[in-house]
């Protein structure tokens, strides 16, 4: 039985964080070995690496600089966490992968995606997930969700402006439209339940019983 | 007046750092702005990830890893110290630039020529310097000097063994061989003021009158 690698992509606020425990949680209550990642992260090397990203010494990274230390945390998290993961036929649910890259230092920075696919294929072999869920929300409820996060400082990327945004989310659609085999589009605008039911439903579609 | 950009190569106790301040310590004594920096460094951000490469998080980095936090901060490096100080007019005189890579995480590491070139088109638009002395010392020359560094404990880089080293070594040589128009080869096992000499007569040469 092989792994399967599954990845909650979207931007601030639109639950990826919350869907991905669900679907760990669902996983394993089936007695599956499912582990929950994310990105930038995932290994001691990249957690450090997040560290510099988003709260950055000097004057904040380019946009160039940012997508080859997202490829190095990559880089990390494949070679150590993801592969020997799926090797041993485990699940492996991340909160963002390289799509956020394509989107952020892409759409929102200027980078050809071209360059970030060379990188994350020099860094991480070009690995892909088996699906990619794209959570999609409206724009004033997912600064509501971010909002709502007491006490949590806006970090160097998220805390960006309101046009960097919308391009991030004009990435991720052109992104999600482009590949569609890979891409699933959910709602997120309900409840978490109601999003969770339908990625277990599309997960059951693709791959038959998760038990 | 274009400033111009050189740099010193080499391994482990060649002297690339007594060599890189002699000659901005020359270059001010006749009037010229000059700045010394280094890699991976020169920048905050650089200093930064250079403190994650030297002593790293985990289990270290692989070389790809490596590869891509060089070239994150080689991108920082280019960007906010070398370009603007070049195109200024100042002299920039590094302590190891792109060739390192190749040599370190090329020809130590096993990761491709072409990758590591492309990394560095993508993070720093492929500067590459005016002049690189290559300084080059016997195996037994260069460790005992290393050995003289009081106090200092090898990083995760310098202290691989002696087969990486060799490596290392071996690809500077082939560097130098392949871009004869852009690299000095220099003798680096006399006193360090008769290197001096040289690298000072070499640069009157390419580039006239000093002062």
């Amino acid at each position: 039985m092989s792994g399967r690698f599954i990845v909650f992509e979207g931007g601030e606020g639109a639950g990826k964080s919350t869907q991905a425990r669900l679907l760990v949680d669902a996983l394993q209550a089936r007695g599956r070995e499912a582990i929950l990642t994310r990105e930038p992260g995932g290994t001691p090397g990249a957690e450090a690496i997040r560290k510099l990203l988003l709260d950055p010494p000097g004057e904040g990274w380019s946009c160039r600089s940012e997508a080859l230390l997202f490829a190095a945390a990559r880089a990390d998290h494949v070679e150590r966490l993801i592969r020997p993961a799926l090797a041993r036929g485990a699940w492996v649910v991340s909160d963002r992968f390289v799509d956020s890259t394509r989107a952020y230092q892409g759409g929102g920075g200027g980078v050809a995606d071209a360059d970030l696919m060379m990188l994350h294929r020099i860094g991480a072999g070009g690995l892909l997930p088996d699906v990619t869920f794209l959570i999609e929300v409206e724009e004033e409820a997912a600064a509501a969700r971010v909002a709502k996060r007491d006490g949590e400082k806006s970090d160097a990327i998220g805390g960006r402006d309101v046009g960097y945004h919308r391009q991030v989310t004009a990435a991720f659609t052109r992104l999600a439209e482009a590949e569609p085999q890979r891409f699933v589009r959910l709602d997120g605008s309900g409840a978490a339940e109601e999003t969770h039911a339908a990625v277990l439903q599309v997960l059951q579609q693709l791959f038959g019983s998760l038990s």
